[in-house]
């Protein structure tokens, strides 16, 4: 056990590490070179083209100007000065939202710390008889501060019950507060944006076969019959998915073509050979340049081809179709409602918005959908529980008898002191490192295979399952030594009230480990966030070896975005955390308000200055937040009851079952009062809309605006334009111009189209 | 534990009792007299008027027709002989429906019983080192036939995984088929039926009070907005739950006066003399005619003015509407859709037809009903695990020493040796009786608070209840010894895997007493049902004291109706039964098998002949049915694992624990299938109906039709006759035929309004 000298040392160091980082940040932001780096929204949002600095050549690369360097923190009040509303319009509802649960940690914790400090910190600290007398090493004065300092049987433990009642009623109010507030922001959003095309728009999905028409003329048919007056128009999803791989073939083709054209500009005498055999590694010998022209006018031959094909092949078209109605409300009623006595076949949702499509998930069959989602329960089961043994079995493997045995003639190289202790010291660790840096991708690639169609929903599934894992192999694995699978093993064979208390008991012992945690994971971590400093470097590689055009820059810059099937599950933690010690051990209390309170701020200016959302789903993640700090405050009213059974309080345990009751119970009446907000589009706004918008714009051709908005992103550009010109003849001005806007905001955010990019790459810089 | 010889001696006996039983019923069913007991059916349908004899003045109340007696089974094929189809058309779906989970069971089970004959039987049958050296008197040749007589770690076990796995995989696929079967049919169903207010009608709930509007005025112009092209008219709904009672009380006093009347005339020289205070015990001595006449009078009065009161008081009207639209789709899109921004004003759903309305809970607001919600299952956890403490309580009270303390001047009484020992032997087993009895009218009472709306979610919610009544208290009740809590108590200290070896290993030497139970409460109960005892008894008093005219006489019938709320769970008791013992004890099987065929039989006769449901939901039922045979298979898996555990064969569990996660997905899977079914009216079926409807009757009024079908039972009748009057100009003879039927066929089953009922005896006698 750390003794409060080890928690000061630790806090120095992350401070320190916190503050380099801080530093770092603060001198290369300043430096225009990185302005691309620090500063993408802007650049994004058209507001800023080049560093803003006047002057010499050095200037535009080294910011000379001292006095900037001395205010090196003012990006703080700066982040904090953009009112909301004005947030919400520059970064999206999501990330305004998302930054807000930030907010809301520090609005649950921080009366929660004043009251514990007041309360509790006193009613601990004057029990003073255990720990006193047993003089033992593994107790210290973080100790006498928690709930460990009184003695078994005491009276005092009524003030750790009531306080569990007062910070459960707060956090439940607060949690109620705030999902109101969302609920209503969410709702001011949709009514306040701008005419889009999801908005009459739905997605249909297993269109059941017809063997006397094409999907096509099923869908309008089955849709002209059953919502007669309200069906406008609709569109097949193709099947795209080569043609998508020819499209980032010749991409990535001409990326390396224009890095040797560079060096040859750079280097002319020198003759840019490559190899063209496996990774470049092998094969004949020929000149870059050449080859890679080559293949790009191959790529271009195969890719007009594949989108001839897709065009006229039927077996292109998926049993999927985007279906979209001449009202807000025609679309509303068929998003809610069941079309076909078969409920697994014309299942009608609301459409995600164009760029948040999942494209390859449109068209899996009801009873395929269903299968996979066993088979991926089960086998999240299993990753959660049992991801200890494979990767046993890699460090097994990754040893230095396991090394000697299967690569023998690795044998002098591993008998090096260096590398011998390099192997035993490092190895097992970075074997678990590559695994959980990879545990997101794995989790994000099982939640494709479920087959969510919106990216969206992938990220929250995703954010679903890390949370488990982290629960279950961070929280619970850091409280209990041995690996989750023996947890569960002890656990199978522990009575329900047993288990409480076998985690219980061990609760205030761990609060040093956990605060340490908090500082290298939470301060120093989110200080190293702001610094982006693969960004950073990426950037100027590709800007060293690719850049070209100003449009190649634009291409070089890798804004990021908020990682939310990621971020929030270990935002969520912290959440856990603060609701499990606030009455175990409050001195924890002030790392996790710090936390919360950095955090905020850096995520405000990332968003306001680098973050470029990936799609906008008007914080339909808030449902899920909201049920995780629920989950959390169940998980403390448990260990709480458990860590009081033993220390002879178990008559306790009533009263803070009926809370958790009352938890559950808030889960339950929150769903039914706010759910339908993040699910279903209410008619009554829906009609409101449709009608001030019928009457400010009676002459809009909505079927015009609609008819290739949801056209799968690869085959927007060239070959499109001979519909659009065809339907030139019934364009007003005001449409074109909308359009135009809509459609180049959407391809830089896509990013698939090169056709398509260069097309608003021009529109942007003119 | 019982051997073969007293399982066949209580076989026998109930047998013998079910064969009385059966006798009683042939023999009374014939006597004219009480035809109306037993084929009440056919007079509410109006098929029979009088019983079916020609004759004598005796052959009027006794059959002297010799030779019916002969064949006095023959209602047994006669049961059967309807076709399904008319079945429906004759007792409705609810009716046909039900039923068929008797013919559910018997598919179920017959496969499984041959098998297990086939392999289980001779498996166990031949191992046999186990038990023939024991000589234990706890053993049985029962027990030689059931998995007990295999010896721990035996191979032979893998027949009982092998067959779980069977007879798993066919309990699905049959449940699979039936849920099939029935959605088409529920869908079908409704598709064929004629016109009825309920397809075009939403209840709409937590209409938001307006301080400008009126409840009727702020609900039509809401829908007039949100639904412009599909809003019809809307009906308010009135409190009339104090018009109810006083209905009711005339009603009983008119019993009263017929009742002393029929007194007079039979000996008018004796004076009806009652008291007029409490209960008819004191109080001032008054002739009764003249009583109960002014009695009547006062009421009368009383009532017109309530009536008046309710027309006019605003305060009468509740927040609650139900809004009728011009079609069936745009009904069923307003029941499926949200329609204001805050999820809990405006509540729409599909409106339950309206003789299924419950009136009492239509204005319950949202956070009450929330809060209501949470206290009943607060209470249901309670009554399910600690009911026999009160009734300890109340049965150390009923006990000699309770009945000397409390009552002391009883004492000589209980002395007497034959009171006491009445009093020791039978007043607990009466008291626990007594309960039982009042069980599901306290579930009633429970769901009726949890706020449902109609009298089929109420029936749907008390049969939940009592199902988890029947599993804990009755099944795992028999299984363990003690009382429910004392089991709560002693899983909450045992680990989750001990727990179903505790109870599987004491799960075979329970199957004796199994089978016991299903001939006493399955054959000689069911044998009973059929002889409806009680509504005999009570019709011939009715018949006897209160029968006037023919319309006393149609009221004195009491057809009864199936219970869903108490037979289904009841039911399920048989399902779980079979499917624990399937692999454990096949013998019990049989027993199950002539159950259910019999079971089928009396229902299937009972259907047809005496039950007249309230009301008709389509088989909204079957998703709890389907439901509930998943938790039975999914606990005969678990009980399964934990005998095997105890028999050293725990290698299994993994095997085992997939066919639970498979039954786990198959519920899922049948959910996401078909319960929407049962909750949604597709749009594609609303469209063709209202094609065809249009169609053929373009010139329908259907704002006519709709206008009072969904008024409170009371205020229909003569106050409303006014409203019908003026709406008689528009309508159009094909209108009046069809209201006149519908709305007394309504009345006949609802049976609240006297005046009403007048109206349509006349109607159907002329």
């Amino acid at each position: 056990m750390a003794s409060v000298q080890d928690i000061s040392v630790s806090a120095v160091i992350n401070l320190i590490s916190a503050l380099v980082f801080l530093l770092a940040f603060a001198i290369a932001r300043l430096q225009p070179i990185n302005d691309r780096v620090y500063f993408p929204k802007w650049y994004l949002k058209g507001i800023r083209a080049s560093p803003r600095s006047s002057g010499s050549f050095v200037n535009k690369f080294v910011n000379l100007d001292l006095r900037t360097y001395i205010r090196f923190l003012n990006w703080m009040p700066a982040a904090l000065k953009m009112p909301e509303q004005e947030l919400i319009g520059h970064a999206g509802l999501d990330s305004a939202v998302y930054i807000r649960i930030y907010l809301l940690g520090l609005k649950i914790f921080f009366p929660i710390t004043l009251l514990s400090f007041a309360v509790l910190v006193p009613v601990n600290w004057t029990s003073g008889e255990t720990l006193d007398h047993i003089e033992d090493l593994t107790f210290s004065n973080i100790d006498k501060l928690s709930i460990s300092n009184i003695p078994s049987g005491s009276k005092r433990f009524w003030a750790h019950v009531v306080m569990a009642y007062v910070y459960t009623f707060w956090t439940l109010y607060i949690l109620y507060k705030e999902y109101k507030k969302i609920s209503t922001m969410r709702l001011d959003f949709l009514a306040s944006e701008k005419r889009r095309p999801d908005q009459f728009t739905v997605l249909v999905r297993n269109v059941p076969p017809d063997p006397d028409e094409s999907v096509s003329k099923h869908v309008e048919h089955f849709f002209r019959v059953n919502h007669s007056d309200h069906y406008l128009t609709q569109q097949v999803v193709y099947n795209a998915n080569k043609l998508d791989k020819l499209v980032e073939k010749k991409k990535s083709n001409h990326n390396w073509l224009t890095y040797y054209q560079t060096k040859y500009e750079r280097d002319p005498e020198k003759k840019q050979k490559i190899k063209t055999g496996f990774w470049g590694l092998c094969g004949k010998s020929v000149d870059a340049i050449d080859y890679y022209t080559t293949e790009i006018e191959k790529l271009t031959k195969e890719e007009a081809e594949e989108r001839e094909k897709v065009k006229s092949d039927p077996n292109a078209i998926v049993s999927a179709a985007f279906v979209s109605f001449n009202s807000r409300w025609g679309a509303a009623v068929c998003a809610q409602t069941q079309q076909s006595r078969n409920s697994t076949i014309w299942l009608t949702e609301w459409a995600p918005e164009p760029r948040d499509v999942y494209w390859d998930n449109l068209s899996i069959p009801y009873i395929q959908l269903s299968v996979r989602r066993l088979l991926m329960a089960v086998a999240l089961f299993f990753l959660t529980f049992f991801f200890m043994i494979p990767i046993g079995f890699v460090q097994a493997f990754a040893s230095i008898d396991g090394i000697r045995k299967v690569l023998p003639f690795l044998k002098p190289l591993i008998d090096m002191d260096f590398v011998k202790s390099f192997v035993q010291g490092f190895l097992p660790g970075i074997v678990l490192k590559i695994f959980l840096i990879l545990l997101p991708m794995i989790l994000m690639i099982m939640s494709k295979i479920e087959g969510f169609t919106s990216l969206s929903s992938l990220d929250r599934r995703s954010a679903a399952k890390y949370h488990l894992f982290v629960i279950v192999n961070v929280f619970f694995g850091s409280i209990i030594t041995g690996a989750a699978f023996e947890q569960l093993d002890r656990f199978l064979h522990q009575s329900p009230t047993e288990i409480p208390k076998t985690i219980g008991v061990t609760l205030p012992m761990k609060a040093t480990f956990f605060i340490t945690f908090i500082m290298v994971d939470g301060w120093a971590g989110i200080a190293a966030e702001i610094l982006r400093l693969v960004p950073l470097i990426m950037f100027h590689i590709k800007n060293t070896f690719l850049v070209k055009t100003e449009h190649d820059r634009e291409e070089a810059m890798d804004p990021g975005s908020l990682n939310f099937s990621v971020s929030e599950p270990r935002l969520q933690l912290y959440f856990l955390l603060g609701l499990v010690y606030s009455v175990v051990t409050p001195i924890l209390l002030p790392f996790i308000i710090i936390f919360f309170a950095f955090s905020y701020m850096v995520f405000r200016h990332q968003i306001i200055n680098v973050y470029d959302q990936k799609y906008e789903s008007g914080a339909s993640f808030w449902p899920d937040v909201n049920r995780r700090i629920l989950i959390g405050l169940v998980i403390s009213h448990l260990l709480l009851i458990g860590l009081l059974s033993t220390k002879d309080a178990s008559q306790s345990t009533p009263l803070l079952i009926v809370l958790t009751v009352l938890t559950i119970w808030f889960h339950k009446f929150c769903k039914g009062r706010f759910e339908s907000v993040f699910v279903k589009f209410p008619l009554q706004d829906a009609v409101v809309k449709d009608t001030v918008e019928r009457t400010t714009e009676p002459n809009f051709n909505l079927k015009e605006y609609l008819q290739d908005a949801y056209l799968h992103p690869v085959l927007k550009g060239v070959d499109f334009e001979v519909s659009k010109e065809l339907d030139d003849e019934e364009k007003n001005s005001l449409v074109a111009t909308k359009r135009t806007s809509r459609r180049s905001s959407k391809t830089v955010s896509n990013g698939t189209s090169e056709d398509q990019k260069t097309v608003s790459e021009i529109q942007l810089v003119f």
